[in-house]
């Protein structure tokens, strides 16, 4: 199943809000219904969102009077990630040869996520072992980074993958990621279809059980990684960092290329989004706190390159904690 | 209103697991009742766990057949909380006298909780001013440490009450809590009823927050301090502790003497409460994970006392950062 596609006309994703009760296909023949799905998490993680902002741009090409003005629109859905920036400006590079030139460079970015992806899997469990010392290994993990964060494997969970594949995986760890619950959703659900053992746990267990020794490395991906290696990444990376540094455990950031962002000197100049205070006052419909309750809610956070052991792409791997720089 | 009180020869306490929808009193009539009623939260909180411990044995002298065994299940309920067997052991120390002096001594019990929570927010507030320089502050606080952890007022949000009512509160971020949401539920409810200005943020958030400078003290209560001032309280405390020493934000902790356990040498030695995996996979009767996942649920975490700025108690000041220990 990939979690994204170009299907006879149209981008066909598949429905990230109804997940794990359904798992739903969307056809988006818009952008506008782009735009709204990106909003609404339907179709989210910085690879996949990549994919749809390149796709996006030739639904543009195709059917809005003013293609530039409607991919500007879908450019700024949402700020932190910086591929669907970059993807819809890749893909607007291709507009003198029309709508087929754009279309095909939109399944050129999609073909490279997917082998990318595959390539970081690999990279990422050799380092895991490097790292560790160890043959058999428990990743804690946040967010979910999986194949529905990208096209068919996914980044940090993709490199969870290739260890259970290998034999090598003894237990994942999940953040339930509060307030959008995306680990406790969608990465249990993607665990539970590999077949790997895994467990949930509170976003507030993560720095905790790591003092207690029960992860060997933590793995997360990335939404925007600085020219200083500084990585914004869902709200919940830099205490798991903390944590990690701490307990003297390896913190590795696993993510494309095209998340690295030179034009971004440090974290600091990384915009964060601060989505709906309703995602933190209620959960799927539920209501928690008391009428009348505020909440901030920022969705990602940026982790300090000193507390990053490794950034893997799928063409390298840099070591921040030894100096080196993205 | 009082959380917890012996009224016509029964306890009566606020059921805290129908707030905020509710405020429903319970009657408690029974150790059993009383054992169940700690087991599922509806009293919580340590400081009210010991008045609760207390005038349960007053219970079990009244009406049961052996009420040294009764006492023993009752301060079993819950492992973390050293209040609890503390106020236990206390009460069946004046067994000699019968129900009328074990009574006297749970309410005496009772009493000094409420002398206690005053002088902590009081010393807790002028302590604040003196750490942050300030004369208005901004407070982070995790779980709920309230009167609704106590009998009238509370520890670490008695500070923030007190503050409150001095006219030097800009803000209390108040973390949600996950899996109870103490946070959401009752700390929000708290702050609602004092009139204070406050916003709810994911767990996760804290760190993140503290980084960006949005708090000037971290406020939390404890469970059970070990002899080297190691502080075992809800989960979460440790991460928030982490990001505070990052940020260069004082962390404080708010507790009764009765909360100091010189028996305990260190945080190591202290019995961490895992809880049903339940509490993860769902929220409020919603369930959240895929069918089939598990979970780690550890109730509370283990602060080492050199992240600790300061103790307050009642009595005195404790600073573990300056090498003091209780």
């Amino acid at each position: 199943m990939r979690t994204i596609d170009w299907v006879d006309g149209a981008i066909e994703l598949v429905d990230q809000t109804a997940l794990p009760d359904r798992c739903d296909l969307l056809r988006i023949g818009t952008v506008d219904e782009l735009v709204g799905a990106i909003r609404r998490l339907a179709v989210r993680g910085a690879p996949a969102l990549g994919v749809a902002g390149a796709l996006g741009v030739a639904l543009a090409v195709r059917d809005e009077p003013d293609p530039v003005k409607a991919a500007a629109r879908l450019r700024a859905a949402r700020p932190t990630a910086v591929n669907l920036a970059w993807a819809v400006d890749a893909a607007l590079g291709h507009l003198d040869g029309g709508f087929e030139a754009v279309l095909a460079h939109a399944l050129r970015i999609r073909d490279d996520d997917i082998a990318a992806c595959r390539a970081m899997g690999e990279r990422g469990a050799d380092l895991v072992r490097e790292l560790t010392g160890r043959d058999r290994v428990r990743i804690m993990t946040v967010c979910n980074t999986g194949g529905l964060a990208a096209v068919e494997r996914g980044t940090a969970l993709g490199v969870v993958q290739t260890l259970h594949e290998r034999g090598q995986l003894t237990e994942a760890l999940a953040l339930e990621t509060r307030p959008l619950l995306q680990g406790a959703r969608l990465t249990a659900w993607e665990l539970g279809r590999m077949g790997a053992p895994y467990r949930l746990v509170a976003d507030s267990a993560g720095p905790f059980l790591l003092a207690r020794g029960y992860a060997d490395a933590v793995l997360i991906g990335a939404d925007r990684i600085a020219a200083d290696g500084d990585t914004a990444n869902k709200i919940g990376s830099y205490a798991l960092a903390l944590g990690a540094q701490r307990a003297g455990v390896p913190f590795v950031v696993v993510a494309p290329e095209s998340t690295l962002d030179p034009a971004t000197p440090t974290g600091a100049a990384i915009e964060i989004e601060e989505r709906d205070e309703e995602e933190v006052l209620g959960v799927r419909g539920v209501r928690l706190a008391p009428e009348g309750a505020r909440a901030a809610n920022p969705a990602f956070d940026v982790t300090p390159h000193d507390l990053v052991t490794a950034i893997v792409t799928e063409r390298r791997v840099i070591r921040p904690d030894l100096g080196e720089r993205p």
